[in-house]
C-alpha cells in the first residue's frame, strides 16, 4: 500500500505552525482523522489550529478533544501558517464556505482516500486503495516519527471502524487489519468504539427508524430500493436529522437489492438524497452527479432545492432504474 | 494469546481417521470451524468426518463445503475413528442427541472459547480470551503445518467476522485482527463474506423485524429492554424462526440499555429466550440459568415449554431487573 510522499512529509517537519482542516459536515473519519493528526503534530512539538466550519454531530462528540476544533471566529490571521493540511475532502469544496480564504494558505497539503478525487493544494497524498483517511494518518504518524498516544489511537480506529462499517465495506484491506492491530496493541478497546460509533440509538431515533423503514418502496424486482424521511416523520418521532446516519444500510442489506436511495426533507425545502449500491456494477456516484452531487461508485449523495420530496423520489427512481441488469421495473 | 497444546497437536498427528463435531443448531463460528478444519485435516492428508446433526440454517448454506456435513444416518461405526474433535462446545450436552455414543470415540479433543465451559474430553484446548474457536482453528492449522486455502480462509474469516458481530464485541483483540489480515492476504473478501452473513434480510425478515421492533418494552429507566416474536408475527410477515437472528442487536444499540431479553414463540409451545447486556456488570449467563439455560456474561439463552409467552416475560423481567443499577423500575 502506498505510503506517505517525502515531500509531504518534509514539508509538515519544516512548518511548526499548521491549519488542520477537513471537510463540512464531518463524519466519523473526517472528525478522527483531523483529531489524531492534530495531537501527532502537537506530540512533534507543532502550533496546531483545526479548523471546523460547524460544531461536530452529537454522534461524534465522544471523540476524544472534538471540543479543541474551533470555528472561524476564532481562526487567526491565516498568515500565520507554515502550512495546511486539507483531510478527507474530495474536492477543494468540502472545505465549505471559507474555501478561499483556507486555500491561501502554503504549501495547502491534501490527503484524501476518494475515488472521484478532484484534485486541489499544491502537495497531494492521494489513495483509493486506502478505506479511510484514518489509516492514511496512522502511516503518516509513524513516519513523521509522531506519537501515536492512547487518544490518538482511539480517534483512528474510530475514523476507520467508521468509514468501513466496521470492516465490512469492500475498501477493507489487509492494511485496515494491520493498523486495526496496531491500535488495539496502543489500548484501544474495539467493543467501545464501536458501541459509541453504533449503540447510540436514542428511543426516538428507533422511532424514526421503524417509520422510515415503513416507506421502503421495492422496484425492479426488489433490485431498487427507495426509503423516506418526511419531516412529518421528524416531528412525530422527535429524532433529528443526523439521526438518520445508517438508516440506509437496513434496505441495503435486503439481498436482492442491489441500489438504494434514501430521500429525506431537510430545512428549507431543501431535499437530501444518499444513494449506496453493492458490488461492482453499479456506480451511484453518476445518479448523484446528475442531481449535482457527488461520491463514490457505491456511496454517493445530492442536495436539491424547491421540489417536494414527491417529484424529488420518481427523478430519482428513473435515475436508479438503468443501473440494475436490464432496469425494467415491476418484474 | 495461548497457542495450541502440543498434546493436541500430537494427537492430530497420529491419527489417520478423525471425526470433527460442533454444537446442536450451529452459528457461523462453528460451522465456519467445523468446515475449515475438516479442510486443514486433508490437506494433511488425514480422513475426515463432519458430523451435523440437522442441516445447517439457510443463512449460512454459503459456506463453502457446507454440504460435506453429513448427520446420523451416514456416521460410519465409531470405533473407527482414530480421534475426535469437538468445537465451540460450551459443554458435552451441546454435542446433542447422539452425544454419548461420539463420546466413545478416543481420544476425544475439546477446541472451545466459551468463558463459562464445563470441562469434558480427554484433552481440552480451552482460551476464553479467544474471540471465536475460528481464530483458534487457523493457530492451530499453522501450528500443524496444513494448508489454509481459500476456501479454509473464507471459512475462517466467517466464523470470526460471525463470533464477533464483525469486530465489534468486547472479545475482539489484537489477535483477531492479526488473523483477520493473514486471512485477507489468502484472498477472502471482507464485503463479500460480511455481505453474505449481514446483507441477508429477505422482505419477510424485514417485515417481521419492523413488528418485533414495535413489541420494544423499556424499564428501569429505560435500563432494560425486552422485545418479542410470536406465532402470529412469523405467520403475518412469513418468516423463519432462524431469521430472527441478530434482531437482539437493535434494542442492543438503544444508548441507555444494558441488559435485553428477545423472547421468541417457536414450534410445540416452547418459548426460546435470548439475553444480551454490555459491558462487564450485568452478568446474562445467571438469569439464563436460572431458566435453565447457559451462556456468556454478555450473551446467554434458554428453553422453557409448557408456559405462555406472557408467563415467560414476567418472569424473566424480574430475573433481569436486579442486574440494572439498582434494578428499581420504572424510573
Amino acid at each position: 500500500m502506498g505510503q506517505p510522499p517525502s515531500d509531504i512529509i518534509r514539508s509538515i517537519q519544516e512548518s511548526d505552525r499548521i491549519l488542520v482542516m477537513t471537510h463540512v459536515h464531518p463524519d466519523g473519519d473526517a472528525l478522527g482523522s483531523q483529531l489524531a493528526l492534530g495531537n501527532i503534530l502537537q506530540s512533534l512539538g507543532k502550533k496546531v489550529f483545526l479548523y471546523g466550519e460547524e460544531q461536530a454531530s452529537h454522534l461524534y462528540e465522544f471523540l476524544p478533544g472534538c471540543d479543541k476544533i474551533k470555528n472561524k471566529s476564532e481562526l487567526p490571521p491565516l498568515s500565520q501558517f507554515s502550512c495546511g493540511i486539507a483531510l478527507d475532502c474530495g474536492d477543494c469544496y468540502r472545505l465549505g464556505k471559507a474555501m478561499d480564504e483556507l486555500l491561501s494558505v502554503q504549501p495547502f497539503i491534501v490527503i484524501d482516500h476518494h475515488s472521484g478525487h478532484k484534485e486541489f493544494g499544491d502537495l497531494r497524498w492521494i489513495d483509493p486503495l486506502r478505506a479511510s483517511t484514518g489509516e492514511m494518518i496512522y502511516d503518516l504518524g509513524v513516519a513523521l516519527g509522531g506519537e501515536i498516544s492512547y487518544e490518538t489511537a482511539y480517534c483512528l480506529y474510530a475514523a476507520i471502524v467508521s468509514d468501513t462499517g466496521s470492516f465490512k465495506y469492500s475498501s477493507t484491506t489487509a492494511d485496515t487489519f494491520r493498523i486495526a492491530r496496531e491500535l488495539v496493541i496502543k489500548g484501544v478497546r474495539p467493543a467501545e468504539v464501536a458501541g459509541k460509533l453504533f449503540d447510540n440509538f436514542t428511543v426516538n431515533r428507533l422511532n424514526l427508524m421503524k417509520m422510515v423503514l415503513d416507506s421502503l418502496e421495492l422496484h425492479a424486482g426488489k433490485q431498487v430500493a427507495i426509503i423516506t424521511a418526511t419531516r412529518e416523520m421528524f416531528a412525530q418521532s422527535g429524532a433529528k436529522q443526523e439521526d438518520c446516519e445508517g438508516f440506509i444500510n437496513y434496505p441495503r442489506s435486503l439481498e436482492k437489492v442491489k441500489v438504494v436511495g434514501f430521500l429525506k426533507e431537510a430545512e428549507n425545502g431543501l431535499v437530501a438524497g444518499s444513494l449506496r449500491s453493492k458490488g461492482h456494477d453499479c456506480d451511484v456516484a453518476q445518479v448523484a452527479a446528475a442531481f449535482g452531487g457527488g461520491g463514490h461508485r457505491n456511496a454517493a449523495g445530492f442536495k436539491i432545492t424547491g421540489e417536494s420530496l414527491g417529484e424529488v423520489k420518481e427523478k430519482l427512481l428513473a435515475g436508479l432504474l438503468p443501473l440494475v441488469h436490464g432496469g425494467r421495473d415491476g418484474r
